[in-house]
């Protein structure tokens, strides 16, 4: 099944990005605002085990840590995501670069810019303009955050949590 | 916040579910398959730490069992709800027992009847059809269930799990 590891940020910051999502993110129904920290990846049943204490070890070295989110930014012009800007905190990216080690698969497909996304799919037309007007709403949230979750696809392309590792645990 | 407590079958069940939610349970897109183990209730972001030392002392008591999924009912003329039933084996009904102690709300709506919905909100004239054409499919999955998840809903309905705990974990 295709896996991915996520941050999920207070359900104030959700209820915020989801104002936005309704209107501009196709994949609204299909999970809710979330920080990715690895990207999807194949797993078989057989290698969750190993995937789940990798998981384990990783969460419980890293202590809970301060997400800020700062500004509507984009990634034009590789493609239409508008998002909110997280900044790359040292636990992020560590947490991100030991999901790419052991039993990880170590594809990186790009350059690792935590994000929340709030649309996409966004058709050139319309695409600078809404951005334009997202821009200057204010953004900056800065919360706790204390778990990391494993999650999997469904065949009707929603996304489930399988399991919830928490940060400097002691498992 | 609205909280609640469920049990997700395998990604094979919730597959073989949504088949039929996708045309029957307008709840399709805000919560995946599940068995809701402890309904709908509010909790304040200052009972939460108390309600989670609880579901940790809880599931840690209860060791992984086997879900039984047997045929296809209805609560209907209750409610024109159609399920996968559930056998209500003795782990379900404590956890549910226990989930109505301690901190949690007391209230209880209806009796305990363990299930996994796939229709509701069904017109009358449509009802009877589709709960004779689904009571012709055979469902019978057997599987182990290992975790609960506490989840909330979010402003726009849709259901984020907040935590998991294992069954029979040493914390």
């Amino acid at each position: 099944m295709k896996c991915g590891v996520v941050i999920f940020p207070s359900k104030f910051v959700q209820d915020k990005a989801n104002e936005f999502r309704k209107r501009f993110d196709p994949a609204y129904t299909l999970i809710s605002p979330h920080v990715t920290i690895r990207s999807g990846f194949e797993l078989n049943d057989d290698q969750l085990p190993t995937i789940i204490s990798q998981l384990n070890e990783i969460a419980s070295k890293i202590e809970p840590f301060e997400l800020e989110i700062n500004k509507v930014s984009s990634f034009a012009p590789v493609n239409n995501v508008i998002y909110l800007k997280v900044t790359p905190v040292d636990a992020l990216k560590e947490l991100h670069e030991k999901m790419h080690t052991g039993a990880f698969p170590k594809t990186k497909e790009y350059a690792f810019v935590p994000h929340i996304t709030i649309g996409q799919q966004l058709q050139d037309a319309e695409f600078g303009d809404i951005l334009g007007q997202l821009s200057m709403i204010q953004f900056s949230y800065n919360e706790m955050i204390d778990s990391i979750k494993l999650v999997y696809q469904l065949e009707n392309g929603a996304w489930e949590v399988y399991e919830t590792f928490k940060l400097g645990a002691k498992q």
